[in-house]
């Protein structure tokens, strides 16, 4: 084995929701910075997301100045269905740990820095960090990381709609359709961004005192926005994102849900008015 | 009155959590196509915000090309105590909505383009869009706006900490150091990001199996990031907290509060490790 004093690098960059121009002027610079990025591809329909990766990489350096790796990802949808969920996710991030191990000993010379680009923040909802964790618990390949923030889709949402996330002193949930079709609202607080939710898990909500702030692929050219009380705009949106689904075979959505706006007086809670 | 087709607009601008590259593409050009920028002065010792301010705006803008108006924000310290703080602010709100409505009017020119530059992202726990409604709704000058999103203080704690803020499949609220302080740890998550907290909630969990993930000051030169269990972090950032605020006059702080995570196994649990 060869002896070198270098040391991998990794970084992991949230690239934002959507919109090319939502990277941050420090997630330009890491990109800049790296010589091999590694595209995950869920081996669906979602030739997209890689397609959009690969136009940022684009925009922002001269070509010829990188490579990219692209492999398959193990991950199943996490919109699926199915009990397991929670336990399955250790069987996947161990698979993942085996593949990203592989990428980063085999791909990346001994001193040389790579990149995984995340949507959004790679803090909310994404496994990276758990997986190179793990890839480094293993301990056969040694490297060094750091996280780029990203503007995440939970604030690209609000953004859109203008507005806030919180009303005055008052908190928010982050959580997921699967929670919230399990759980329910959840207690204490009364605006809730729900995530991953492949069943609109909103639409148990149709008869209560709630608005809805809905986005589906936001900042990029077929961005779809629906607010309003969910009672108008919950059948609406159902309509829209099915309509979508089919036409691309892929959908990202993302919604914040707000209760009892109504009584709620001055406040955080308008209707948006899209730009 | 003059008669003209212009119209004013205002673009509320997320500038990320303290790092000047923590702007977005978006950011930047939002500020290269504003005329004026308000910079509001809470009148405290906080020239430093105003001074980090007109730092960014140097960075990314021609001298000249531009326009500074600072104006006192009659916002009291968000921090301070005092059981009457919800109604309070509505009188706040009506007071800056009062100012805001003559920046706009006075400052503007009627075809002009004016920003407000907000710390983090504009749609997490700041008021400058719930002022702005509140500007239209008086209907004595008319505008359009649009916001930016920002880096939040949350993402850039978590990836400073390179932690994720959720747990898998599991949900993370963001609430106030005021409401930890009067509720308790919040039903329902184990995964909590405090803000606004100037009483350091987080001591009455000093017995309990927490982790605790604290910045401050993050992505600029004076960032201090501790992490650990509450039992052992909790002290160090309560004297690191106070020399800080002593030395520079103001804090901004951030933490992640984690339940559990010692029975919690394999996860996005992890003791930082900061570069």
């Amino acid at each position: 084995m060869r002896q070198t004093r270098g040391v991998r690098e990794i970084h992991v960059i949230g690239i934002g929701a959507g919109d090319p121009d939502q990277l941050t002027l420090q997630a330009v610079k890491a990109l800049r910075s790296t010589d091999v990025f590694f595209l995950l591809d869920k081996g669906e329909v979602k030739g997209d997301l890689i397609r959009l990766r690969r136009d940022i990489l684009d925009a922002h350096l001269p070509a010829g100045s990188y490579r990219v790796v692209e492999a398959r990802d193990p991950e199943r949808d996490r919109k699926a269905g199915g009990a397991a969920y929670a336990p399955a996710v250790g069987d996947w991030r161990g698979a993942r740990a085996g593949i990203y191990e592989r990428l980063i000993a085999e791909e990346l010379d001994e001193d040389g820095t790579g990149a995984f680009l995340v949507w959004g923040d790679p803090t909310l909802y994404d496994s990276t960090l758990a997986v190179l964790e793990e890839v480094r618990e293993r301990g056969a390949v040694e490297f060094a990381y750091d996280v780029v923030p990203g503007v995440s889709s939970v604030s690209a949402l609000a953004a859109r709609h203008r507005t806030g996330l919180n009303r005055v002193a008052r908190p928010v949930q982050i959580t997921t359709g699967r929670r919230l079709a399990e759980g329910g609202f959840p207690e204490g607080v009364d605006d809730v961004v729900v995530m991953l939710d492949a069943h609109q898990a909103f639409r148990r909500f149709a008869e209560d005192d709630m608005d809805i702030y809905w986005g589906a692929y936001i900042g990029t050219p077929d961005e779809i926005l629906v607010s309003g009380p969910i009672a108008e705009a919950g059948p609406r949106i159902e309509r829209l994102r099915a309509q979508a689904r089919e036409r691309k075979g892929w959908i990202m959505d993302t919604y914040l849900l707000r209760r009892g706006s109504a009584r709620d007086g001055r406040g955080q809670d308008r209707p948006a008015r899209p730009r």
